[in-house]
């Protein structure tokens, strides 16, 4: 992979937005950072991060200040994961690898997709060496064959994925025609040529996620949860983590915010469960909030397809490395030097 | 009737609205598809409606999904009535007709307006032979000469309409210059010709609709209450069910949303009788929102018009389509598999 | 006074504004319709009607609708008074004589400013014979000169005005220099050219209003109340009416609007003292919605003077007439037939 | 200094910011007047004050009206600092000596930055001999080298500064580049090129601002002041007063209005502290709203840049005089006289 150069004048995640649309064709734009019916939800998970305010404190001592957080018996540098994205290679050529070499660089873990465009053990390869990376987990969508399901798992274990990541909010999905030459190596391709029933009739259910639960030989992270009765469910399933999350707003248009469910989550299941949350983390101030009300670690999913548009391995490494530098700022102004301690968040604007 | 094809690129019922305004003259798009004053009340109905969101479960088993619900001693294959809509022949020469047979084959209600263009009885004819049709319903409005009101009442009776829906919200109408060559053939036209003193005098009342429920040879369904007395007001004069309706907004500009008053009226009357609602449903999550603050269905009126001015009946019948379509994958996306345990729907976005 | 004919499109007050806009020249337009500081309460006085909603009733008799209230021991045909409003003579040559004329016409009341161009008696001779006219209210601004007041009160009650409506909400107002050829015949024109200082020093206090209620051969009526507590004051100090107003958002930006502090004068004061409210009333809703949070009756000020803009004396019988028709129109889509039960007011869109 | 005249057109603050942005260069403009991140606390700042409604009291006695207020053991004039300002000769060759003397001029107070490009000892010299002067207080950032630190307070209490005021809400800055020819010749620059941990090492804490208090010749004041806490913690350790500030939104974007946290701290440490505020006062209205809610004075920062930039110290002293006016204005319209008995202040438009 060779590094590209970053374009001029990326100095937020929102110019990385607009310079990605203007450098994506529509169709990919629309499929990699569109929205679910009228864009209700995906505006909620911005307007939700943005109702909360930070209340700082001052003269706190500073020194030391650190990023660190404890994940799955594990320490991350830096709360901040590439969410799963399938097809990348419709944003760059550098795709998944390029992604998760940025993520490693970055300090950052990196979530593959099950629909990933590079084959998993590729990826893994190319951040193993990596002593600093983040967590590498695998995302699954549930798979009725289970012969199937059990061989991309063993794949994923034996390349050396952490956590398996299931997605469980988008039980039916619209399908996306891919390109030509585009292929999906780690899974069959999801299609839109099932009919709903018999997409309703293969969605797995609680059962289904005790026996990944009890049989899978990493610890799985169940992704896509809002209700809290769903949460404490999840932890009696025996799920490791959870992942707030509303798939970005790209499945139910009308669904609450993350950044709404998630406190109510972290009061149902306590700090039993570690919790994640994705959908319009923009700015470090937004990762320091979601901190604040209960999670461990965010995702970010639309600004690495921006990044991986704008300028491949560096413009997603570009990306975490802005978001990085702004949650140690915004960490430092509310005079906050760990994130266990995290500031208060209120509702006051 | 001769199938017209859909103009391209109608995906949702925005797409229907966009282009119905670019096809409906201008006349005729105020009187189908305008609000009343300062269109505040059409407003609070599509704002109302999105302020609900919806709080989706996962994991739920999925299999079974179906839409069907009962009202009026009948099974619904889907909760979708068309709403009575007057002068259809101004959107398109397949007026009522047209409309009948797309919802018929969608397999949804229909209500015929007593200011339709078409004779009851062809659009009886009609849709009399589909046997997975929704109930066909005619509207009233009062009639001061109770033997022209008896005379259509009979009318209907003998058609197989199957319940009479007496509108209770415009006691008092703003006329419409119908074109020439255009008619009313079920009932004399609303005109705008009396004094307000005069539509007051022969306005109905409550003593109206006991009458109209003890003596009329069909289920009276009471269309336009908002308040929570008349709803309970309505159920002790014999009403059969009644519809949470504003009239889209078209009469007192400044009434609440649908959206809002609905839980409220069925708070008031409980389970004990079937509610309806309409104004401002445009997507299958409005649907479903309907459902979960108490409605047994829905009806949708712009809409309908849209659909009807961009192809006629193959217009209406793919208006319904999408919405069927949505409400199923907001459901399994929701996991509700049966319409009678709904999701949670919360003010929190 | 030569009745000059309505200029086409006018079917509501926004019409009647947008015409104005166009009609009048900038300063007078600024003058006459313009707002202090930011226009944040002139704002709000829009706001916050439109942020009440009408609960209708339906079903209920409507014969007998009327729209007749009692106020200060006489019969108003409708609720509804043209404001003080300084120098109409700047909006048409038919200024205050018009205005007076039309507001009779219409069953309207009538405040006649101090500051008019026109002299009170010409005023009350225009419409001295006319039976069915609403109330003729002259209004004050304090003078310090008790010789001048006296003067300006004799000559109000010698030419038949009913009351005498103190202003208090602008104990200091900025000045605006007459264009040349205007005059103030009833008092000293208000001027920009003393201190704040000297201003303060003569502004009224409650031993003003005691006095004057006390002496005065005519009730008194305090305009520009807020605050709860000063509603009590006033009705102590021997008011026989209030308006709730805030002058229309040209005095202190800032404020609340009319519509927000209504109810809780109306708690404070109970049925004890009639209420007036203005600012912002452009449609029959919100004289409506007014009544229903407590006022007798609303005083419209700006859309008199576009009407008087746009036609002179039709100008403004036209836009009276519209609130008259709204205002009937609400009654009966809201079920009320006498304005002493109004309909229930909400903040529930 | 020759004093320039005014541009034409000035009216208001919103005036001198349009012509403001037109007239300094956009890098002026944003280091002087921009706001952090998405400037969302900026926003929060401009409408928490507007949010905020006043209720007017009328026909109180206003003579002797005044905008007397103590503080820090001295009378002022009227409720006013310019807020510290660095490098304001970015903005006008009149500098901090054309800001102190238009302050002075105005009877408002004046807090010098330790960053101005104009020597502390002339800025006192300029305004000594105004006997009618507001305070003239001297900011501090901390200097890690206390001999540097106890030199600048000495100069500064030499020169006659009568207060030290404490950033506390900026402990890690971002550096700007200073022109060629410009210095800051009270106190090395702010640079950006320190690291963040560099920063943090170094950044004031408790202890510090204790023995600051302690050992200091004059009272400190503590600005940058949001949590309650903070504020007990400030007045514990020394401060002589406080002022509630979020540095106009130029540091931690997403903090509370200061309007919003303003009550909640006058609630915290009661009158034992005297509190100023800042932080988008651009009206008479929001002073009178910013006392009312618990501050003995407030600064304004950007409108004394944007008066500056206009026409040197003339446009400063424009920008104090307009704020004065419309303070005495807005309190005579609410009936006040003092502003130790402030209107009401409530959260209802």
């Amino acid at each position: 992979m060779e590094l590209q150069s970053l374009p001029a004048g990326l100095a937020t995640l929102a110019d990385h937005e607009r310079h990605a649309r203007a450098t994506l064709d529509a169709a990919a734009w629309d499929y990699l950072c569109g929205a679910a019916g009228d864009g209700l939800t995906a505006r909620h998970n911005r307007a939700a991060w943005d109702a909360w305010t930070l209340l700082p404190r001052v003269l706190a001592p500073l020194a030391g200040l650190h990023t660190r957080t404890e994940l799955l018996g594990r320490t991350l540098a830096c709360p901040l994961l590439v969410a799963p994205l399938a097809h990348q290679r419709l944003a760059h050529a550098d795709a998944e690898l390029g992604t998760a070499m940025a993520a490693a660089a970055q300090e950052a873990g990196m979530v593959l997709s099950m629909q990933a465009s590079t084959p998993l053990e590729a990826v893994a390869d190319a951040v193993r060496s990596d002593a600093g990376r983040g967590p590498l987990w695998f995302q699954l969508y549930w798979l009725a064959d289970r012969g199937l399901l059990r061989a991309v798992i063993e794949r994923a274990r034996a390349a050396g994925y952490e956590a398996l990541v299931l997605t469980v909010d988008a039980p039916v999905r619209t399908g996306f025609r891919l390109p030509a030459g585009m292929a999906t190596p780690n899974a069959p391709a999801t299609s839109g040529d099932s009919s709903l029933a018999d997409l309703c009739a293969t969605a797995p259910t609680w059962r289904e996620l005790e026996w990944l639960c009890a049989h899978a030989p990493l610890p799985v992270v169940v992704k896509g949860v809002l209700h809290p009765d769903d949460a404490r469910a999840a932890q009696a399933s025996g799920a490791a983590a959870l992942v707030v999350s509303n798939h970005g707003g790209r499945t139910l248009d009308g669904a609450p915010a993350t950044a709404t469910m998630l406190p109510r989550i972290a009061d149902a299941v306590g700090g039993a469960l570690p919790l994640l949350a994705d959908g319009g983390i923009r700015r470090g101030t937004d990762v320091l909030k979601a901190i604040s009300l209960g999670a461990r670690a965010v995702l970010v999913g639309r600004p690495a397809v921006w990044g991986l548009a704008n300028a491949g391995a560096l413009g997603v490494a570009h990306v975490l490395r802005l978001l990085r530098d702004e949650l140690e700022l915004a960490m430092a102004l509310c005079g906050c030097t760990d994130l266990s301690s995290p500031p208060t968040c209120e509702r006051t604007s």
